[in-house]
């Protein structure tokens, strides 16, 4: 029988993500694996879910887990478990409600955007890494988060989010 | 033949609704209701999704449909085509995606946040009707959004973009 | 307020679909929108979808619902209503879900079955129309379904099994 | 960088699995995770799925991964990773995409049927294993599918269907 590892759900920019949020990203991706967490991302081939699911496959024993909004393809070389949908973008719930916290990396975008809302919508932990002013404010407005400045930050509040969370079988 | 008419999606809070948005929601909902077009809603029997549904009602000829997140049950008796998707928060994804224009009605909370955010990602285009300056801050820094003080500007404002728009078949 | 029409799910082939599929379709759509009944469909723009909707929109007052596999367009113009779901076949169990009793015509291909299969998997009310033996053998053996021989029978087991069924709100 | 492996998706009764194919999908399970390919599940604490994710961890180094219709919990706990989808039996759909291979176990019901209809429909390499006649009859009535008796058949076919194909990231 396996006790399964908490999942760690990066999300952020996919197509125009800034340097900076892939930098970020890849070392955040692998942070998590090096916990010995499961990344999850949208498991495409482009931006922060890319360089997030990279960073993680440094790690030896690391597992990255893929949500993918199309039938197939466009897959990230860096998922282990592709994850296809077939949903657009309707799948981002799915990727919220898989994992235990959510971090969401530097400005994102509008898809970035309902992950973080649907994730205070269901009641998931969220950590904002490095947010736009107009961004904390926002989704402070909408629920409880946390802001971190830098990876090392992040995956601090992940672990604190995690130690209050039990997994249910 | 039939052509079909347009439809306007409102969004706002469910259960925590102040009552200044169900004021500006009913009043919405009939307003749309008398230029024809279809009103589509969340379609629980719950804050500005009622509260659109009813004041849309009061119309001779008003069509409304609801998207709801349940499998049955839950529903505002104010709808007429009442389309159940079992599938959660998954289903604002469909209530974008199914009107041509988006009027989200103030504060909203996370759930009406994922639905402007998703409008955005798909190409929808959004009115805000009477945002908080932290919204409207947010929303326009992820994407071209329009801003209206009133039910009548909201209304013209999608009349408008209606009028770019063309029912493809 | 509005007392909810009840809604009746047409489900048969699309793009294969046999004329005789096509003619019993066109037939039941009208009877069904005679009935005063909403008729629900996949929506798209050929086959049994197609056909259906164009009996109902002969009857004045019919109303016609679609719900698409796609993200926009594909549109039946025979549909009133159309809702876009961008979720592929994942539509299927929304289509189920959404009426009140579900009749499959003729032979219909796998995505026809596969609407069967989940209408009985949530006990949903299905009519067989002129099943082939194989298909009849194999949905018995999964549950309980009525089996129509022409469009009367069919339209009288609807409104048998609808007058056991209550709209809840 | 990672290779993708294989996933092979095992679908059967979940709460009425008889016990003949509780114990097929037990063999089957661990034959499939003895060749290191992923095991993908509905991911449930019953029935044929948890029988099948049950003989997969018996092998060091497995992999098994359950696509959940709940928004949280009812997960088998010989599941590695848990995707919650939240959206009941139209996550069949997504079953069905994620599998490279589909092998339904025995007669299955109502939900089984519905995933080898939609792999028929997706295109999806489909082996049925000791299915009943009915259900034989209707599925080759539908498309191409390969009938397996016993276990190791039924891994043959996976492994020559395997052979076809190529994933494409």
């Amino acid at each position: 029988m396996s006790v399964r590892r908490p999942v760690i759900g990066i999300m952020g920019a996919g197509d125009r993500a800034p340097v900076a949020a892939l930098e970020l990203a890849e070392a955040l991706g692998e942070a998590v694996a090096r916990r010995g967490w499961i990344l999850l991302t949208g498991g495409r081939d482009a931006g922060v879910m890319q360089a997030a699911s990279r960073g993680a496959k440094r790690i030896d024993g690391s597992l990255t887990v893929g949500i993918l909004p199309d039938e197939s393809g466009g897959t990230s070389p860096f998922v282990d478990v592709a994850i296809y949908t077939g949903m657009g973008n309707a799948r981002n719930a799915i990727n919220v409600l898989s994992s235990d916290v959510v971090i969401a990396v530097g400005a994102g975008g509008p898809g970035t955007a309902s992950e973080v809302a649907l994730a205070l919508k269901s009641g998931k932990p969220v950590v904002l890494l490095d947010p736009p002013p107009t961004a904390e404010a926002f989704f402070r407005s909408l629920g409880e988060v946390r802001v971190a400045r830098g990876v090392e930050a992040a995956v601090a509040h992940a672990a604190d989010l995690l130690s209050c969370f039990e997994v249910k079988p």
